[in-house]
């Protein structure tokens, strides 16, 4: 963050003016030659300048407990998708208290931070590009347990050749293609055991396992479907492992997951991992896929209302699209919430019917579904707690989390790596 | 940014292993211990880490000297947007060698960092949350000539209560509604005349003119309805400002703008300055609405081919929706590119008919509009370039430009500031 950016904490010197009660409150800016990149916290999120990113801690140790319960249930051992949060403290709630966990990352900049705060075990669970190999030996040079994955003979000849000239081990799983969305190997296809044999070719690299994502489960509409999904989501990462060490190669890690298959999985046999991110905020998308409630939804944005159109219908809130995101994963679904559902902003309760309808950069449309909007439940100033579409994105827009207890008190401020 | 985020540099221990020569490269990263937020630059965009936003200088310099020549012939002032750039560096450019330019920002952060780069003229051009009146405040205290706006009584009123409050003047523009598209008061509405007499009744205010952004242009599909969105969005706002001035207010500035409309103008009689953004970089919306050309396009995104999928004929590359965004704006108008245009790596030129169809966090999906899509053009770890749809949506997932002379060269990197 540049030279510039004002601490914004308790001890302000301008008298803030309440819309609603004409009272002068007590808050706090620091003057401009005090620069810091992160605020302190204020204690109610009426103090947040807006958009702001606001975490309910209970949900979040909700959804994290019914995900520890459900991969026990299964008999595998569990490893978070960090890409939802991308945050150490949310990862520190995730393993029941400890953040000394394996976890899935989804760049290298969410490796080195992680490693950074004493994560050990990463698996890096998107294609190795070569030009990123220098960043992985970093990490292992520096002691982290860091593991990629590749589908090409290409990348497992790029990794082969980068350890062996450097006189490293790179540990890389294959990507197995589970249900044709994506990336991966068919577990069928000759070219598996072929990269398993470029892996194994010489001390530069090393075949650690198997991993895929069902992707396919966001189309599914039944629990039959989801079912499904899951089952060959199994069964063709399982069958991939037992292929190659027919071939004659070790394969101990048969990694498997996305939140809805792991969620929806009757079994996990011949499985040593699941892998799931976004259940740690569940998001409207997830919702409609079973895996949570619209209550068990942890994020939302905080913005304020900043102005009123009569005419069209329409309140307009300062979230738009770079705080909202784009994300449109709700539009394919039975029920569309547009850009998101608004709810209140200090109590968190939904409001039945009104969604942002539509987003510009910095601006937000907010409309009645049906029906005008009651204007008066918006009045200019007051807060709206906007739930997203896709937890994911819309997090990614944002450098911190204001965490409440649900209802208007901050109880902490925990940041997150964004970037590459 | 958290520690532990490693300097990309020139002096690193590891060789890099060309996949394409396997020749081994003398390339360049810092040891894991020494942490520095932002990478120093490497000579050439094939040492980058992927996926990276790439800014060509000169298109950039052309655009700008184009937008220059534009609204001298019309005979305003300029004001560009830096909601687009976010970057000292760029808006150097945009003022043909200093940065001491009137700027429009769309969020509070970009006010501060601007200012504390030396700007001193800012419209904060996004209706003001009383709740950041406090930041406003530190702004001007610290100096800066920062006006808000606004299209309320509460508004006003809040902006006048904490001006008095604290003994500043604020002064702030009316927004005008030139389109039903978003926000505004429509020039021959009572709340007009209201809203000045609010700001004008008391020393914590005060009525510094009008403005208004004609959104509706990104609507229009032929001359005839740009020319006649130009014309309106000036008439309608020289009408408010009449109206103003006819009830006693002064009314000094009169603000107008979208690229589009700026681009189109015929007349700017009775404005006093016009404001325009996505001129600085353009983007595939921008050269279907004419703005621009494809190949004016200033920024893209610089992403490796991880995989290749021969059985649904997509290459698979290392930049998803958090490095493109998931804005499609070209959905609905005649040549839908889908998440981006697929240029040459090194080059930059267009590869005729591909775009990246679909994306995942992390993931873009590259295919052929028609018929299958030469893999031997994107071997596994070649580079590609992607044209954006919005270029302010994409710029805005990245924290940093790498700037190119076109080809293949980095010739320096700069900032930008994101977030609120």
């Amino acid at each position: 963050m540049p030279d510039g950016v004002i601490r914004w904490g308790n001890d302000s010197p301008w008298r803030l003016f309440s819309l609603r009660s004409s009272a002068v409150l007590g808050s706090t800016i620091r003057p401009m030659n005090q620069v810091a990149p992160v605020p302190s916290a204020p204690e109610s999120l009426l103090d947040i300048p807006t958009p702001a990113l606001i975490l309910d801690r209970s949900r979040l140790e909700a959804n994290a407990r019914r995900m520890r319960d459900k991969v026990e249930r299964l008999g595998v051992a569990l490893r978070p998708h960090v890409k939802t949060s991308k945050s150490i403290d949310v990862l520190r709630v995730l393993g029941g208290g400890t953040a000394q966990v394996p976890i899935t990352v989804s760049t290298l900049a969410e490796a080195r931070y992680f490693f950074a705060h004493g994560v050990t075990d990463i698996l890096y669970a998107v294609g190795i590009a070569p030009v990123k190999l220098p960043q992985v030996a970093d990490l292992l040079a520096a002691g982290c347990t860091l593991r990629v994955i590749l589908d090409t003979l290409d990348a497992a000849e790029a990794v082969q050749a980068f350890g062996q000239a450097n006189r490293l081990c790179v540990e890389a799983l294959v990507e197995i293609d589970s249900d044709g969305r994506r990336a991966g190997v068919s577990p069928d296809d000759e070219l598996l055991v072929a990269i398993g044999r470029v892996l194994s070719a010489g001390a530069g690299a090393r075949l650690a396992g198997v991993m895929t994502h069902a992707g396919g489960s966001y189309g599914c509409r039944s629990l039959e479907e989801m079912e499904a999904v899951a089952e060959r989501e199994r069964s063709m990462t399982v069958r991939a492992a037992e292929r190659l060490r027919a071939a004659g190669f070790a394969c101990p890690i048969v990694s498997v997951g996305s939140t809805p298959t792991v969620h929806f999985a009757r079994s996990m046999e011949g499985v040593s991992e699941a892998r799931a991110g976004v259940y740690a905020f569940g998001d409207l998308v997830q919702a409609q896929l079973g895996t949570c409630a619209i209550d068990d939804i942890a994020i939302g944005v905080l913005a304020s209302v900043i102005g009123h159109n009569p005419a069209h219908g329409r309140v307009v809130v300062d979230a738009g699209f770079l705080a909202l995101s784009r994300d449109r994963g709700t539009a394919d679904m039975p029920l569309d919430w547009n850009y998101g559902a608004v709810c209140d902003g200090q109590t968190g309760e939904l409001i039945d019917g009104v969604t942002v309808e539509s987003t510009n950069q910095e601006h937000g449309i907010v409309t009645a579904r049906s029906g005008g909007i009651d204007f008066e439940r918006f009045p200019v100033g007051s807060r709206v707690r906007i739930l997203p579409n896709h937890s994911c994105a819309t997090a990614a827009a944002h450098d911190r989390y204001w965490v409440t207890d649900g209802q208007e008190r901050v109880t902490g401020v925990w940041d997150r790596v964004n970037g590459w």
